[in-house]
């Protein structure tokens, strides 16, 4: 009954819920703002080359598309706001030399759901830093990320850090064509063992192995010294498992970690660490995010970049619901006489209700109400 | 060179607006939460026969068509989200019999734009009131419709008001076909007078003169005495002029008020009094609304309904911009030891921003930053 006028994977956020995605957004780009994010707010449709890159398949069965009478040209109905904000750090803001730190929170469309529970309006929030190449940029995503779940409520998190440079650069050594990264890529990421076997059959030493070893290498830190003995040294391989033991070191005892070197769940432009954050009982990661170094490249500016971002609209669902204070109840008749001590009811925060039609207290969603005292004004129990 | 990525009419919002129309929003929200109004998220897209009722060819054009491959029907990227809020109300919260009030801030995309220097993506805010047709309902949403207004800033106001139900109570009287009514209304609300001599040469008395009367009943109230005299005693006449001078009467002194008959440019909804703010210097309406009842018609329940709706992304341009604070700067490498001194500072809402490259003050946008002192982390002078 209740969705039957609208399509699958679409629904409304209503008021008890609307308030708690609102007043959620609002403390989350406060955070954002006191560790000098700027607030950018990119459109909902743009050209459809400039939201999805040439090969990003996934991406672009999830553009809506538009044909723009005005230009002739075909627009996009954006699936994702962070090619947005590439394009701003890349073209707008490009008189910007040193580090640019952007957020946003809007919703994004998508023609097909990204599950079988998932709506196909996720209301993307997110935060993103251009220029900086060093880990402790990716550091300063990822505490974000812990602070802005923690900032809404949920406190008991753990964050799975993996490293995306690290099977490409085995990838390339091993000299996979790009049709077969491809295929290894998919069969790693949904953990399909026999299908990585069958796919590395014919792969050299010492990289076949390395393939074999990537999906037992997850857990706790010690994971990265048994990697360092499994993969072979490459330069990517070194570099990643550096970056990832400085993550360990510096998130020690702040939130529980877990590593997994075949994690490589992350959008087409990721290149470097990858990160996601979960909560006990939610199969789904709340956040995700990780470098995404050169994605400016078509937009005429490749700079260094790190993000994370969430969907608030998922999220909302395991936070924990806030009682919204009842309202005053004021007569319609009484209106004009008691103008004044509205205002200032209403000044103060209070929800002051118009009664029209001699509602119930429970119609009204009112506890008290306004009646005129000897002294004025008052407000009294209501029900 | 600062749109050429972007099709005609789609723009970006950058840091300094975006703030701006983020806290505009939530100083919106606020005012219409104090007023007992409830917040709708309703969905980006919808099925198009939803959100375009039969015959609103004007909205129609307003809506791009999206083909959804999950259901096989023809979707809408929402151009109005009234007719969502209706669907709401009359589908969603039926369980309610009395008066529902709801609030909405969301973004809508226009396939052709309003004017030539409309954005294709305005920001539409606002609040419907359904459940009640008297005036006080009107009055109630003008009165919020302004304090809205005077919320961020804008002080000067002048409110026009109209009515439609009279210019539809004598078009039926004088027995005028839908074709001709049509032509006739657009013909009045392009302020025409030559077409509408000619469309009416061979309407019958009185209403001839009384269609002719229409363009010059404008001005302050005195008009609509000058009204009751020159247009016949029909129902609709009488209603419309008792409800104009009742919001005569209780908007006295308030706000500069200006009467209209002939003004009628609203949406294919409205059934009657109509009515739309106005600053000096600015030609455009800053907000309008009006009466549509039984907008819900079509999703099961027909009730009463008023409302008004304004574009934040228009509206924040004529706001006075704020002075953002600028922030502290702390360095990276003092990051892991003055981690507690940045977490007080932010949460206090002060702006701490992490410089890697050592950037100038300038391009951190701080006056400030945190250095280590005998006495332990101090935010001293930065420039």
């Amino acid at each position: 009954m209740r969705n039957w006028l609208l399509p699958e994977h679409i629904a409304d956020i209503l008021p008890a819920t609307a308030r708690q995605v609102e007043s959620a957004k609002a403390a989350m780009l406060e955070l954002f703002r006191t560790a000098g994010y700027e607030l950018v707010l990119p459109p909902l449709i743009e050209y459809a080359d400039a939201l999805v890159s040439e090969g990003d398949s996934a991406l672009d069965i999830k553009t809506f598309k538009l044909d723009d009478h005005l230009s002739g040209r075909q627009l996009g109905l954006r699936a994702d706001i962070t090619p947005q904000v590439a394009r701003i750090d890349a073209h707008l803001l490009s008189n910007r030399t040193g580090v640019t730190r952007l957020c946003y929170a809007g919703s994004v469309v998508h023609a097909r759901p990204s599950g079988l529970m998932s709506s196909r309006e996720p209301l993307q929030v997110g935060a993103e830093l251009y220029g900086y190449a060093g880990i402790e940029a990716d550091l300063e995503i990822i505490e974000l990320m812990l602070a802005t779940l923690r900032q809404v409520g949920v406190d008991k998190l753990r964050l799975d850090v993996g490293h995306i440079a690290i099977f490409r650069g085995l990838a390339a050594a091993a000299g996979l064509a790009a049709e077969e990264t491809r295929e290894l890529f998919g069969a790693l990421q949904s953990k399909d063992i026999a299908t990585v076997r069958e796919l590395v059959a014919e792969v050299a030493e010492p990289y076949k192995s390395a393939f074999l070893a990537l999906p037992e290498l997850y857990g706790p830190r010690q994971v990265l010294d048994k990697a360092r003995t499994r993969l072979p040294s490459l330069p990517e391989v070194e570099l990643g498992l550096m970056q990832l033991t400085a993550i360990a070191n510096a998130l020690d005892g702040q939130v529980e970690l877990s590593f997994d070197l075949a994690e490589l769940r992350g959008d087409f432009y990721h290149t470097g660490l990858m990160f996601a954050a979960y909560a006990p009982g939610w199969s789904e990661a709340l956040a995700r995010g990780g470098r995404y170094d050169n994605v400016g490249r078509k937009f005429g500016r490749a700079r260094p970049a790190t993000g994370f971002s969430l969907d608030l609209r998922d999220l909302v669902r395991i936070l924990p619901e806030r009682d919204a204070a009842q309202g005053i109840r004021v007569q319609a008749r009484d209106l004009a006489a008691a103008r004044d001590a509205v205002a200032a009811l209403r000044a103060g925060g209070e929800r002051v209700i118009i009664d029209y039609l001699g509602e119930s207290a429970v119609a009204l969603d009112c506890d008290r109400e306004l009646v005129l005292a000897a002294d004025g004004w008052q407000v009294v129990p209501f029900n």
